[in-house]
């Protein structure tokens, strides 16, 4: 069932660890099969080293429902299943501890468009989710962390696509996709633009967003509809 | 004698290498075989790469004595022992000079839950122990170290296997936990956890202990009695 | 064509990678034949562990054609032309967003000589090339990158093999040299001289240009006409 | 001629890269016959993935000159010479521009003994070698820096081999010890000890010198007459 998308969502949870963004088992990928309403998700708290395709579980889009496999799904399911359901459009979603964007997460500071880095990733500054009510962390914690993070890009009027990544306050980051792949890409991004704005900020402290034409033209040449960078898609 | 445990001990200790923890010699793992009153540890000075199974020297929980092993046991072999006899519920423990966590113990800094990496291992606030007086490292100072740690948990109610860990001022950290590779798995903790404070006092010098609920929920999920974090022990 | 050089192109390209100058796909290096009047550069968005010497895209100096290759010429490939008509001494070009030196370029800081690691490849402050305007990003945005180096250049009265690196605001480092693989090299030393600065101002926030007698003296003893550092060339 | 020490000399070169302590060329690293009055030391500029123990270069400590080697030696060869002829009791020398030692050394900054790690290899503070006047860089630049380092000893009663490092103003670090490996793993201790300096200074700008009774038992129970850490040498 779904042997290429639990291919890729391996491949996608190993480029992780080869990436430096999970250290011990704190860290996973899904990603969704739109047509048949299931996606595949790493199994809980395996490690890495010892991942292979058929321990991925394939959950049911609608009701949660392990439909195979033997092992556990991250316990972070519920949070991947309510941001699939929200947003029809992404296709993959990683979730990591990565030490920078945690940073971020934990210091409660939302990231700024600093430089063209994050201008080829993400269309304005990325956002910091709010923390739960003790109410929502008592009972359905993982759907009510997906929850808020859709409720967060509502209020800011944000698309997923262009907005492809949120730091859950006290917690870490959540980033998206097109694909489980294109969700480690992100997430990589996130981690890169996380670290550069400690030392810009360091270096000066009043740097900011950079100017609008330059975010356009950098997001807009990457993923917009006359993107010119990489390789025309066959 | 103790094969399967000092196969445990030094796949221990390698991980220190592989996670980064170790540089040079700077770092040790044990782990404790109640029924027999005998923990193994390793040699002292001894380079990572040549370490074998047969190198860990046995050590007599009762007396400090080795019982077996050719080489010395590790210079912190007294601290270990003093952890083990105080601590009954622990089977392993760490000790390195990882660059962060040892910032925090050369500043003399505890470390407050900023986020859930932290809620995930520690419940609270790592504590610094005291720095040990002119007469405890006279004699006995490997031995004195250990009794200032109980000492600190002793008078801050801490129960071992909820803070599996503490930073000795002007030194290092320890680590400790079920067992060694547990203890391990605490010390990488510890590590990340130490320089995501750094990023996230830098972002934000107020941001310190999460809310209570959320500390509880992440500790819970993966520690408490109805853990649901990773797979089911057969 | 050029088989030589798409060769050394691609290894300059791979030690980006080995050096961890590039994430993902951000990076390019290319190098120019005087002769021919062609260069040779990376294709766009293509991953690292895939590129083959086949791979590399021949472009004419005269007019930015493609000359040969199957695949689409880095999205820089603009800004490599207008250096290599401009700067004529240069034989190599390297784009990256390594991460320290993105700091100094998001945070708009030009890098003063504060050491001999710097002194032995670049002969004086690295400079921040001004932002581009709306009318300079809306057409040829690549192509005008470029000559906003080129008008930095000429300002400062800088000469490109004795200052053989730039940031550009907002943006991230541009370096060059001799060849593709001496422009990796310098690339590599700005990164490092990046990172140096930002624990030198920490430690010290007035540490700033070396005594001119020690910069003169490290920059000539390697690259002056009575240079004795390495080997002598056959 | 001496293969042995070439031997020794290539491992402690070749360790300086695996311990990350090198990039491109800039480190070298020397051990010394007192018998024969030589010493073998790296030569200039050759990448470290090329070195053989047959490159290594065999030198005078009488007058400098290379008696064995077809390749030139390090540029730095004067200063080990000075440093080899004032300070009888170390075997080798180390010189890199490792990234953390070099902030201090352009910071102009000496290394207090902050912690356990420091105390283990250097008895007290690390110093800082004055910047050289013009007339010393003019002629015989290396020698001088050798000059400098020794100068500075005499004036602060320094014992070279209880503190087996300082940092050159403006430059970099120099580490010494017994032999050649003994001199990197002093120089892996500076650069680790620098690196949480940073991170100390930054959670408590007063952290400075630990007590002195930690210091000196940390010192002495690993190189004084008393020793007990490591293995006893046959």
């Amino acid at each position: 069932m779904l042997e290429d998308l639990k291919d890729q969502v391996l491949e996608a949870n190993l480029m992780l660890v080869r990436e430096g963004l999970v250290r011990l088992t704190w860290g996973n990928v899904s990603g969704v099969d739109r047509e048949s309403g299931l996606f595949v998700i790493k199994p809980s708290g395996v490690a890495y080293d010892k991942l292979r395709a058929e321990h991925m579980v394939v959950v049911s889009l609608a009701d949660g429902a392990v439909v195979e496999g033997d092992l556990n799904p991250s316990s972070d399911t519920p949070t991947h299943r309510v941001l699939y359901q929200e947003f029809p459009d992404i296709g993959g979603i990683t979730h990591t501890h990565s030490v920078y964007a945690t940073m971020l997460s934990q210091a409660g500071v939302a990231l700024p468009c600093q430089g063209t880095t994050h201008a080829d990733h993400f269309y304005g500054t990325v956002p910091v989710v709010r923390e739960l009510t003790p109410e929502e962390v008592a009972e359905d914690y993982e759907t009510n962390t997906g929850r808020a993070i859709v409720e967060c890009f509502r209020e800011q009027g944000l698309k997923p696509l262009e907005m492809p990544a949120a730091f859950q306050k006290h917690h870490a980051p959540f980033a998206w996709g097109k694909n489980a792949l294109d969700s480690v890409k992100n997430a990589v991004a996130l981690e890169v633009c996380s670290q550069m704005a400690l030392g810009t900020w360091q270096l000066n402290p009043d740097a900011n967003e950079i100017p609008r034409h330059i975010l356009e033209k950098h997001y807009l040449r990457k993923h917009g509809p006359n993107a010119y960078y990489g390789q025309k898609k066959a």
